[in-house]
């Protein structure tokens, strides 16, 4: 099953969090889950803040690109897109609120849920949660807006 | 003239983000700046989002990693604590938020501004701006906690 991200268009597949062509980067990848989306992410054993723990950036940015990712799977489905290589739309973020309710401990593969609460033109609103070991620690609240094709050009 | 990073103790210097111990990390380094404090960061040619704009979660990790370092600047401050090696208290990150007002060009030294907006015991409430080339293109808030000097071990 492909992810959303390997569906973008080449120029819009460098994203040091989630593109697909990025070799130094981290590869996130966002998935339909029901009317939810899913992304799963093991930190590296540096992406520490306090050693047990990972890096709040880290988190952020498995955050943020659950957030893209799922703006554009909302639009995509709500245009009746069907996914193919390489047509999604591209998502950039706005706003990006993540609280950390708790450490998220390393040593284990984390989820992030993705609902969307919102979607008004090009512009989707996103709730995230992640878990780890199935606890809640973090969750995130992020405002995507879609860019035009030729964004960076 | 050292940053307030040069000062976490050595469990405490291990961050991802801003520990001086991580080899891997982006070695994010705080001084005061009169009344602000203030954060330098180039980011390396793959922490692009888009070809020719920085990745937001590398922009939200350097906002983060000043939140943490303002806030423990601002708690030595206020306690007429005299930094040395290693004495520095460590916060860690409550919430983070960031607004990407405008895409950040890559190519170009990021200057990040802390302001203390309140300390209330062992939490600090941050405002962050961050520019490239003098122009201003993310605006965040950080509240973080001061952690026992214990925590994590």
């Amino acid at each position: 099953m492909k992810a959303l991200q390997d569906y973008y268009p080449e120029n819009f597949a460098h994203c040091y969090g989630c593109g697909r062509m990025n070799e130094h980067g981290h590869q996130i990848k966002t998935y339909w889950d029901g009317d939810q989306t899913r992304t799963l992410f093991t930190p590296e054993d540096h992406h520490i803040a306090i050693p047990g723990y990972v890096y709040g950036g880290i988190l952020a940015s498995i955050i943020d690109c659950l957030g893209t990712g799922t703006g554009s799977l909302a639009l995509a489905r709500e245009r009746q897109t069907k996914l193919t290589e390489y047509n999604a739309p591209r998502c950039v973020t706005a706003s990006l609120k993540v609280d950390y309710q708790k450490p998220t401990p390393m040593g284990t593969e984390l989820e992030v849920r993705g609902e969307i609460r919102e979607i008004k033109g090009r512009k989707v609103h996103v709730d995230a949660k992640l878990f780890a070991n199935g606890v809640l620690t973090v969750t995130g609240e992020i405002i995507v807006i879609e860019v035009s094709e030729n964004f960076g050009r």
